[in-house]
């Protein structure tokens, strides 16, 4: 089964995008009558029968939706400073969108040595891996973020907020025991770079409320730790 | 810190192979007297001092030694099909070689896309992950494997036997509680190709002890399916 997208799911007859009607129509060959599945990305998923078989706009009609609650228990936002080698951010994009990661915000740290991200490009790798995954709710994708300017942003306990580092500075709690222990409905997570986050990032995370944390014993790449993350998450 | 490696560290005085002197010597320019250390990829690592620097043959006298124990509760082998498109394979391999996996068996399963490995490409891939996550034991590789002799030669009721699949004609146990239950020294997980185990293989499983088991809700790809499992095996 593949999933369509569009954003208006609010009317029974629903117009798919052209790109969509494109895949729908030319590559997947689909005709009018058949049944498939649209989600606006935002819970929302209805299956429609295909009323016009139109590459550039294909209408289906709704035979029945539903709303989709997210799943897990809590919401995960990671923050995690995009790696020097993009395929290697990329990939975990999709992988922790596959594990249900519901935010991701790229952060801007002392030490990345990636300084731009193309944010059409990984809202595109986002928006696949949902599909793949057949996800009703996509990823919220943000764009670079300073790490300070993160941190101001997310002053609110509202969130179990967590840093991830490979410094020994301070008292790490276990990643388990803090996402197997929380009620709160939010869990933020910040990744650092390959050349971790600094000292006085730290500090500043730590005094804005950010708890550090141990991934355990294993030397991870930064990729590898934001998909362990959002795997932690998905099993907890 | 670099870990270097080598077949023989039984005596004080250590040859590095010629890839390995390559790299210290020539790659990053190291010279007599300074320290590196090195593994044999079954739990001894050595502190080492260079007696002699040569792109060829590096000489290397060892300051301490010590025998590593495995880390986690058990043992972790994944026997995985690889996928159709080898770099998602190989990421897998990277991956899990990070997170801990002490085994992989690449699967021959029916619905396999993918009949043909290159062991010595994929066992590089996995020593260049242990040794970038600084591992004294490196993962076992074994040659490609027909489903039906893979459990043949797993009929012992030593190990925890899993298998991940999509279908439905069994009950499922949680990955999660199988996991944080047992107490056998060695886990083994069966991971399908793309199309999914079949049917006669899935009770083939079944009958020789394997115990279904699900994910959860999500729906993966067959290699985030197999990091996926790496990643709980070193969380619980």
């Amino acid at each position: 089964m593949e999933l369509y997208t569009t954003e208006n799911l609010a009317d029974q007859t629903i117009l798919l995008p052209p790109d969509e009607s494109f895949h729908c129509i030319k590559v997947m060959r689909h005709r009018v009558g058949d049944v498939i599945c649209v989600t606006n990305g935002q819970g929302r998923i209805c299956e429609c029968t295909i009323v016009q078989a139109d590459s550039r706009e294909t209408v289906v009609s709704a035979t029945s939706c539903r709303d989709e609650a997210r799943s897990g228990r809590f919401r995960l936002h990671i923050a995690a400073a995009p790696t020097k080698n993009i395929d290697r951010f990329e990939w975990f994009l999709e992988k922790a969108t596959e594990l249900g990661m519901d935010e991701v915000t790229p952060l801007l740290c002392a030490h990345s040595e990636r300084k731009v991200v193309k944010d059409e490009r990984e809202e595109k790798i986002l928006t696949a891996a949902a599909r793949q995954s057949l996800r009703a709710w996509f990823p919220q994708w943000n764009p670079l973020t300073p790490f300070r300017a993160f941190l101001q942003a997310h002053q609110a306990h509202d969130s179990l907020k967590l840093i991830a580092y490979c410094g020994n500075e301070y008292e790490k709690k276990s990643l388990r025991t803090m996402l197997e222990t929380t009620h709160l409905e939010q869990v933020i997570i910040l990744i650092g770079p390959e050349g971790d986050f600094s000292p006085e990032e730290v500090k500043e995370a730590v005094d804005a409320g950010f708890i550090p944390v141990t991934f355990g014993s294993m030397r991870m790449r930064a990729e590898t730790a934001a998909v362990f993350a959002a795997a932690a998450a998905a099993l907890l």
